[in-house]
């Protein structure tokens, strides 16, 4: 046991929230689906505790939809350690996290953390969520953030601003130039007091079905051409080069010998690469792309 | 200028050869595939030099197929200069790359590489021929290594062996515990005698179209199942994931502000990832993977 008494009793709290979050999105989204159902894999970590991964595919809404939970407990490698901060190699992580991929190129794709660390004696939260979508919907941008600033807002101001800054900075895809989707918000480290930044994380996983499935219920059922379903295959391909390049979480789970098909289930189904490809001028796809590329504030 | 007077003599032929190379290459792709033509772009680099890309897209026998080479100079971050050896911070390097992603399941991919980089007095080689197939041919892997290995041993004995078994654990996947394909041969840092390396990295360069050519033209017409086909798709997911987790040669790419397009230029076209996939027992399928995670002698 790596945690002492006081992270002991956020870490208990925190399990517990997260395996409620959990029942509570995969039911909202298999109803929202209308089709499609969760399978569930419980597995073992190396270094104790485990995971629920819960991982919908070939549903009416969504291609690929996953929710998984962990709690696991471990010894970093040492060079990892001094890198993430904290002390000593021991730890342990709990969270959710989870990822949609629509069938629809007019549906945005998803995805959401909230995860508590315990490294020696410092122990802090992260997490956020973020929207990617294929085509823009300014209502749905406006509505994604407002409900996420009312929410950072409930917890003191400047957070929002903070977060969105942050979400912005870390879902950029350095070798395009770009930003992987619209943003949304983004916090790490957080571990000033925890009772509040507990509070805070669980109001941020509680946001998620108000910021995300009013957009999903207003899009699904539109209509798409082909050459729009190879476009959303197209910027997927971006969504395969920031999980596999750059992101953290996907680093911190190999690194911490977590289940590869937990990890990787975050890579949307299918997907194209072409090379140079560019949208016309002037189309709705090079609209979306020039968002990426200048970030706008929302909220 | 930071080549000395014998690195600028084997600068110069070998930028010759590797222009030469992809002439005679593009070419015969071309022929094998009847119908797919090669675009040409030609690009400038940050700090000196360019390269000439080509690629093939939606042809008969490949889906994507690229032979790009460069001819690069400029400065390495300080760090990642002390990583790779060599002395100071400038650098220049040629070489050709090239990979094919063939249409049919029944083809195999391949991708193969030759590189000349000066970094202050040592100059190196690296290189290598590895073969991808989805569907296992012994007959096809027989072919590609006994070639490989004749070229080899024209260079002296032991070298096959320990580049054999370089490739083995250079296309590795650790999170997943496979080999990329069915290996070849891989090179790096081969600093001993310059016109000797030269000679080497030459007819490496060379045997690729006798290792590959004749695989290609006896599995190009054969005819797949749209199961295969999926099953094509969803390998080449590991080779994505290899290739931006693991390569060297990306990182390199991207370390020295390469040509984007031109680096990611090696992703297959269509790819698909499944959750928690795994062929049935004793199907064709199943053998390749055995295969994938235990690699075997070939020649």
């Amino acid at each position: 046991m790596s945690r002492d008494e006081a992270q002991e009793r956020i870490w208990t709290r925190m399990c517990a929230f997260v395996g409620a979050l959990q029942d509570e999105i995969t039911r909202a989204i298999e109803d929202l689906d209308g089709g499609g159902r969760f399978r569930e894999d419980l597995w073992r970590h190396v270094g104790g505790g485990g995971g629920r991964t819960r991982v919908l595919e070939g549903g009416v809404v969504f291609e690929k939809a996953a929710v998984n939970t962990s709690a696991v407990e471990g010894r970093f490698d040492e060079s990892f350690a001094r890198k993430l901060g904290g002390e000593g190699v021991e730890y342990s992580a709990t969270g959710l996290s989870l990822i949609f991929h629509p069938q629809s190129p007019m549906v945005p794709a998803v995805h959401a953390n909230v995860r508590y660390i315990v490294h020696g004696a410092r122990s802090w939260f992260g997490g956020g969520i973020d929207l990617t979508p294929y085509y823009l919907f300014e209502d749905d941008a406006r509505h994604f953030h407002a409900t996420l600033k009312a929410m950072c807002d409930r917890h003191g101001p400047g957070r929002y601003a903070r977060y969105k800054k942050a979400c912005d900075e870390y879902f950029f895809l350095k070798n395009r130039g770009e930003a992987r989707g619209l943003g949304g918000i983004f916090f790490d480290h957080e571990s000033g007091e925890l009772e509040a930044e507990l509070a805070f994380a669980i109001d941020c996983g509680r946001a998620f079905m108000a910021a995300v499935l009013p957009i999903m219920e207003r899009r699904k059922d539109a209509s798409f051409t082909e050459e729009q379903r190879a476009w959303q295959e197209t910027r997927r391909g971006r969504y395969v080069e920031f999980n596999l390049l750059y992101d953290r979480g996907t680093a911190f789970g190999f690194e911490t010998r977590g289940r590869t098909e937990s990890i990787l289930v975050s890579l949307p189904p299918r997907v194209r690469w072409a090379y140079a490809h560019e949208p016309a001028d002037g189309s709705e796809e090079a609209q979306l792309v020039a968002v990426l590329r200048a970030p706008r504030e929302w909220a």
